[in-house]
């Protein structure tokens, strides 16, 4: 090491050593002939004093110097509390520039708004800011939690392949080009999903990895097409025993992370609870306004609107006061997400209802209607009718902007809950069913034999974790006949020939004694997102993509020159099979 | 979890006891009315006895079942001290299928030679064998130690992208279309370098990761297109931390894994001694057999052969009474390395020399050869002249040779062996420079601002440590100097505008106070390899590819389909430029 000390852990027992150090230059003020520097590395921070004006002449910000130096107490009234260093200081003998630093596209002491675009450009600079490099050493905490945690509990770490065949989980797979087979492609694997099952096929009986994911879709908030999971699969087991080693992954982290003893066993409640109370399969459990289901109480209403299948409403509290101007921005809100509008009651103050729905209701509903969904005067009444499961999904979306809108979420809550007894297929856009979790999941054991007769009620062994109103866990028992598989393929019109050709590979392995298994997959960027106190995925990935999926830094992805086309063999014909 | 024990953990101490096992049918044996089998899990193998024939009568070799029974001691005689459950059977009282099995493909009991196709193509069975699923769990052991050692020395573990930018590292890329960004293509990297030194620029210290790394290369024998690398760096730090972070990791993996205590400091040898003692950069030091350079004992030979920049020997124990046929096949041996063939002398029992060679030597150069390589009568010397480079590694590559056909190997030794001093850049084909690390390797001290006038003898900060004769890792001090990487690219004939267009982004970099920072990568499949006593690679790779990048069980790569390739974007043209 070219330094005898890291800079944030010098403290008065060090004074009056000689110490070496090595960082950058963080801040600088000169006061009269002597110079304060703020040195930065990894550890911390420390002030150093130049008393000799050309030792510090051309330092700069972020310049990166080798400062060797006397520790010595702070002179009185010059200490600093907020910085453990703060008793000290290093009055410096030498100054050794390692190297210079231009001037900065933009200031690294927050005292500036700084583009999410520059910061990217720019990542190496914005690591160095505390809050980023804070970021990743969290993340580089929780996945040694994690691997002690797999180790303490009996997995094998296995890494699966990268450079694969087509795996049909609802997204597109990226594609790779095969120089040596011309015509021949792999794909990125969506999920380590079926070299999974195949370890449980192969005895290994307790699976997990650290593994990247890929998949090529259009753009949504907050993903990324590179994104990483913990990856566990285990065989004889049901549902309880993945329950139990996610439980202890997450306390774990929860504990050594963030000082949080967390509760066990987690809550659990089934998908249709959730979605008739919170109208979400990933209920946000920090607050209250919970749904309340008005079809009964609207049986007979001459209200044109709520004569429908569902209706159901979700209380604002103080929402009577909100202007026609917010009203009216609720009905945008409702508007964008594919609603036509959000019928709303405000409760007056004398207990009568206002706003434009309030005359269509008969007297008797005005009458009960507020004690019947919990609304104080005051209070707004948001309501949806319509086909159920959509209506729910707007109340459930209202809720959260209310809970937003008013702060009624605890933020210092860790809400966890373990959704269960999901559906195993559900109405796909052509009319046809898709599985709501993948197609290898096991159906409910009730209908292990039926689940093809009555798709839409069909339960399957899925389950989530959802924790503060994110779905941070996928999981469920496996299929591991090949006959059930088979009818799981034909009720999601998955043909013989279809099924034998993307995985006949697990079909065959499903012949020679397949266990009993399931397992999990943890959505790891967005777990540590939580665990660190971020709010998008991108401040807890080293060198994130935008939206596009593009990385500002280095300018990927690029054109390719003709002789990289010719070489990887992109426009090759495949010598069986015409493209 | 459906089973209540594991078989493989039943001691005499649960006799008595009622237990539900959960397994495979390793074994059947049919006695009389009785039935024995062979139940294995993961945890190791326990003897079932049913004494109902209904019980058992469908049961075949692995098949999947579910055990209930009573723990016994064994019948007197009956005990099996070779397996660590010998003293007890479990007495079944119930026997569930779970899942039944065809006939297999090969026997699982190593009773019969399976081709590694067949091993490959029904791996998940291939891994029910105790062989391949120990190599499996070596890894994962292995893996985990490694995570241990670099988090108790204070590395954060960051993810870099997988989805990134082409990065020149002597080998092609592969290529992935990106359909959001029609015309542009992602390259998944040939290692992090670019991103592990940015990580440095940004003040992260001390980074590792585990990582997979992707090189489209032609067939060479035991390579994979993806492998797994353990992948550090470190700023503010010289060769001597690098070789301690080195040191810790190989010494706790060979004593946790396999019991040996490795003595510190490893040796050390600089890379112009290796190649002229063993003729290799990566000598195997388990045995000795070291080449002897005679080019001054040959200066004035008459004999034309030996009048060259470089002669060398190697001594073959015992090669003398090599048959004429066997000495031919050296000559083939040789040519089959690009070499005109092997002169060779026979050291007969009295002392004189035979073979073709002898009779062109002076008669002093007889009387004295034997004993300036160190050859005792019986032996054959085996002799390269030409250029010196080529020679040596063709003595080195005979010494191997010998050492294998003469069993002078010690497989039980453990030679670990840091070459340093290794030359910056090495001809390329072209007759230009190319670098022998990789280009962002730092010249040795004394060169760093002379090395461009005399490319061919400046050192570098590289270093390897190989492993009985394997380079398992690979490290030096990187450039951090714009300016010096500036020159290297010069002298390596990469123009600016190149330079700027391939790793601008890094140069640009090295503009904001880079720090002095140095790392090194571990070829981990190689390296678990030898932990785990295996041969090739293959074997501790859970999917491992085959020579043309097949994977024979998924069937990985296949054509695509015209829709996948619109989709994806192939034959888009890219805006901003042509391909």
């Amino acid at each position: 090491m070219i330094r005898t000390h890291e800079a944030g852990t010098l403290r008065a027992e060090h004074v009056d050593e000689t110490v070496v150090l090595a960082g950058w230059v963080a801040r600088r003020r000169d006061h009269g002939g002597v110079v304060f520097l703020d040195l930065r590395d990894a550890s911390g921070v420390v002030q150093v004093v130049v008393r000799e004006d050309e030792l510090a002449h051309d330092l700069r910000s972020e310049y990166c110097v080798k400062v060797t130096g006397t520790v010595r107490v702070r002179p009185e009234g010059n200490e600093n509390p907020d910085i453990p260093t703060g008793a000290i200081e290093v009055v410096a003998s030498r100054i050794e520039v390692l190297s210079e630093a231009a001037p900065l596209p933009f200031p690294l002491d927050g005292t500036q708004e700084v583009s999410e675009e520059a910061r990217l450009r720019y990542r190496y600079l914005d690591m160095r800011r505390p809050e980023t490099a804070e970021a990743l050493r969290v993340r580089s905490r929780a996945t040694y939690i994690a691997h002690q945690v797999m180790n303490e509990n009996g997995f094998v770490y296995v890494e699966t392949p990268y450079l694969t065949r087509s795996t049909p989980e609802g997204a597109r797979d990226f594609l790779v080009p095969v120089r040596l087979q011309p015509g021949h492609w792999y794909a990125l694997p969506q999920s380590p999903q079926l070299f999974k099952q195949l370890l449980m096929v192969g005895g290994m009986e307790r699976y997990y990895q650290l593994t990247r994911c890929f998949r090529d879709e259009d753009f949504r908030a907050d993903r990324q097409p590179e994104f990483t999971q913990i990856d566990i699969e285990m065989s004889f087991v049901d549902e309880e025993d993945l329950f139990a080693i996610g439980e202890t992954l997450f306390t774990r982290l929860l504990r050594d992370i963030r000082g949080i003893e967390l509760p066990r066993p987690f809550r659990r409640m089934p998908f249709a609870e959730a979605m008739d109370r919170f109208g979400s399969d990933k209920p946000d459990l920090r607050f209250g306004q919970e749904l309340t289901e008005l079809t009964e109480f609207f049986a007979h209403t001459p209200f044109r609107v709520f004569q429908a299948p569902y209706v159901g409403a979700v209380v604002m509290p103080g929402g009577a006061s909100q202007s026609r101007r917010e009203l009216d921005a609720w009905q945008e809100w409702a508007r964008s997400r594919g609603a036509k509008g959000l019928a709303y009651v405000l409760v007056q103050q004398d207990g009568t209802l206002g706003g434009p729905v309030a005359k269509n209701l008969t007297e008797q509903e005005r009458a009960g209607l507020a004690e019947r969904v919990g609304a104080e005067p005051g209070d707004a009444i948001f309501f949806a009718a319509g086909e159920r499961r959509a209506s729910q999904e707007l109340l459930g979306a209202a809720r959260l902007e209310i809970g937003r809108r008013c702060d009624l979420i605890d933020q210092s809550a860790w809400e966890l809950l373990w959704i269960t007894d999901m559906p195993l297929f559900e109405k796909n856009d052509e009319g046809g069913w898709a599985a709501v979790h993948h197609p290898f999941t096991a159906p409910a054991e009730e209908v292990a034999e039926t689940f093809q007769d009555d798709p839409a009620t069909a339960k399957s062994r899925a389950f989530d974790l959802v924790v503060n109103g994110y779905e941070l866990l996928s999981g469920s028992i496996r299929i591991h006949r090949a006959e059930m598989q088979q009818r799981v393929f034909e009720t999601l019109g998955i043909s013989k020939a279809e099924a034998e050709a993307k995985f006949g590979f697990l079909l065959e392995a499903f012949k020679f004694g397949p266990p009993p298994h399931g397992g999990l997959a943890v959505g790891w960027d967005r777990l540590v997102m939580l665990l660190a106190g971020q709010h998008t995925i991108r401040e807890v990935i080293a060198f994130p993509k935008t939206a596009s999926g593009g990385d500002p830094l280095t300018g990927a992805p690029t054109p390719i020159t003709a002789e990289q086309r010719r070489e990887a063999g992109v426009d090759a014909v495949p010598e069986e099979a015409g493209a």
